[in-house]
């Protein structure tokens, strides 16, 4: 399926120097949100500014660019000039390139022989907004000052290579918005709407553009996020990653073995017993951990084997940590112990809440490696503090155990009894 | 749903002295490989044998037992009573105690309004079975001596209410067989049919007690088992089995803690440096281990809890192995890193398959704890070689971890470039 992003508006309120489509949203520009998310899919560009076509043709090569030489002609005309582009009964998705959508909106394209509005029930500036007043399947009317109306206009569409016929039919006028263009549609029982139930925002202000960076930070919280790293080790990550974005080099993956192998660095430190200073920079292992699976959101490049890579070098980071403080001991019966209850506790609580779906809040990584930190950093005053860092972290650990062990239990027997 | 078991039939050419619902397979018998099955359902057995009513009215108090009192005029007959079971209108399960039915013919019982006779293209003995002619949904002849037929009756059905009335028709003959109610039902296209890919036996004979036995025994090996398992534990375990199915008290679950108990105890024997005797408990504990599964399976207890408690379990009896073992040994730098790589390993190596979907066959428990039984009889020789085990079963662990991330990275770039 085919795409096209309309990306000729005219300059930005937000910077003057830069094309709005360019200005950068959590480190990406506006523009590229879009293009990441519909990677599987052939895209065209129409643009004004020869620095949106420059940026796109050194990083997104396949995709084609289409030149508008009239912006002020608005942007029902930047999309006619797309027209060689689909082929006569096609269908495409149709978006514009200063708007932020939710993942919803990508989630269900697909080819269809009508032309579809996506439409919501949330705005962030009404007033300023297309609205739509619907019957049926059918929009009956659009427009900005619709007394009455049901949805919002998102600027995303499912069209047909049949608006281009009425586009035509508006050549002769100064000025073609898209909305015109689709109250002709409408007129003639033409347009059709899907609600789609996710953030959307227009963005034309710095404000908006705040408001859209909200919404990305609050949707890069995991729900398995736990207690440190909602209220740590987040916060900074998210300084960094829009940092990380800008540069194709730092895939999630190679943030992944970077931060691993920053790990075992810092588990020499705690072998040479540099404990205070190990102590910090594991907790800055477990900041700059946040950032690949971060990045893999903005950039959409998630996968499963990044997602298994991450669990498994997360896993021997921590046994490295473990195993070093350990051989940094004096031993004893209560530190060889204390190795055991840390090893076993560690890899096992992964382990249980991926078998169980159960996942004890207070026994997460963020939370163990806090704990070492506070063990590395108290042992200035007495280095009995890092062994008793690896007690904590081994009892945390395989208490969290027993705890989804017994959560899954009285799960199936109440599901049994009920 | 409500089930009907036809269990009245005549004594048995297999046990004299046992009627042959009550002739044991795998332990249990013959009719509660069927019950266990169905028990979200309403059961009613009609049988003819007193010891039939009494093993069920003990062990299966909720389930209604109707006495047939003239078994001599065959299974129509039998099912005939049980009409005040059903209700007008409503639709039942109807199968025959002495067949045994795979898994499929059980996992998608749901009410119908018509008569469906299960039916199978696979039949152990063709000759002696009842066929059928199709021809759209509906059967169109039903009997031993079809000519031409396309299936195998397996005396599987839902039935509805009607049946009976079709009896009532026959009730004047001697004889009513189940066959010619359902020529009856076929000939005026009220009876339906639905194709089983799954294995069923009629057992009359010894032999055919056997056929299903070893059906019962293959589905028995999962796919996950390792080569050790296959070869050595499975044979084994699968002749412990038979007998804990007899004891409700023997619950999967019950098993599991058991196993897990012999472990921790067999890891003393470790740390006291019977290293020998402690091998061969290990291989004990791990041949023992497939037990609860079995019994899971034969008595259709299967738990998500079960297979979560089992997996934690196992992870801890290996751990303890492991740590006792290097308890008991003089402390070095080689000891310590073979601690922490068995340690790790072992737990690691099941983390790693959960997560990423690829189990190495090298690298499975039985492998493990055989490693360390052949290192425990070997230490008789020189004490070295229980060392050599944790340093084996540490690095065969990491080998599978990197495997399995291999693997799995090498999957994830042929589906993207395909």
């Amino acid at each position: 399926m085919k795409v096209v992003i309309l990306a000729a508006g005219f300059g930005s309120r937000m910077q003057k120097d830069l094309p709005k489509p360019l200005v950068p949203l959590f480190g990406l520009p506006l523009i590229e949100h879009k293009i990441v998310k519909l990677k599987d899919f052939e895209i065209a560009v129409v643009y004004h500014d020869r620095r949106v076509a420059e940026y796109i043709r050194k990083k997104y090569p396949l995709i084609k660019l289409i030149y508008n030489p009239n912006p002020e002609k608005e942007n029902g005309y930047s999309l006619y000039c797309a027209r060689d582009f689909i082929s006569d009964g096609e269908s495409f998705v149709l978006l514009m390139a200063d708007h932020y959508y939710g993942d919803r909106f990508y989630s269900s394209l697909k080819n269809n022989h009508r032309t579809i509005l996506f439409v919501s029930d949330y705005c962030y500036q009404p007033e300023e907004a297309t609205k739509v007043k619907v019957k049926g399947d059918n929009i009956i009317k659009i427009g900005k000052d619709l007394a009455e109306f049901d949805y919002f206009d998102t600027g995303f569409f499912i069209c047909t290579s049949e608006v281009f016929k009425y586009i035509e039919k508006l050549l002769h006028r100064e000025k073609i918005k898209l909305s015109d263009i689709m109250q002709e549609m409408a007129y003639e029982g033409k347009l059709f709407y899907k609600r789609i139930e996710d953030f959307w925002i227009d963005i034309d202000t710095v404000e908006e553009l705040k408001v859209a960076e909200r919404f990305i930070k609050k949707s890069l919280i995991k729900p398995t996020d736990g207690p440190i790293s909602r209220s740590i080790n987040r916060r900074i990550s998210m300084m960094i990653t829009p940092i990380l974005v800008k540069f194709d080099f730092f895939t999630p993956n190679v943030i992944t073995i970077f931060v691993s192998i920053l790990g075992i660095l810092v588990s020499f430190l705690f072998l040479f017993k540099y404990y205070a200073l190990a102590g910090i920079m594991t907790q800055l292992v477990s900041i700059i951990d946040g950032c690949d699976g971060e990045v893999a959101r903005i950039r959409n490049l998630s996968s499963k084997f990044g997602a298994v890579l991450d669990s498994v070098l997360d896993r021997y980071v921590d046994s490295f940590f473990i195993f070093f403080i350990f051989l940094s001991l004096n031993k004893d019966m209560y530190v060889y112990v204390a190795l055991f209850l840390a090893l076993t506790g560690t890899i096992l609580v992964s382990y249980v809440s991926h078998i169980s779906e159960i996942r004890p809040y207070f026994a997460t990584r963020d939370v163990r490696l806090f704990i070492i930190m506070i063990g590395g950093v108290l042992s200035l005053l007495d280095e009995v503090f890092i062994q008793l860092a690896l007690w904590v972290v081994g009892i945390q650990s395989h208490m969290a155990v027993f705890y989804s062990l017994i959560k899954k239990w009285t799960e199936e027997k109440r599901r049994i009894t009920m």
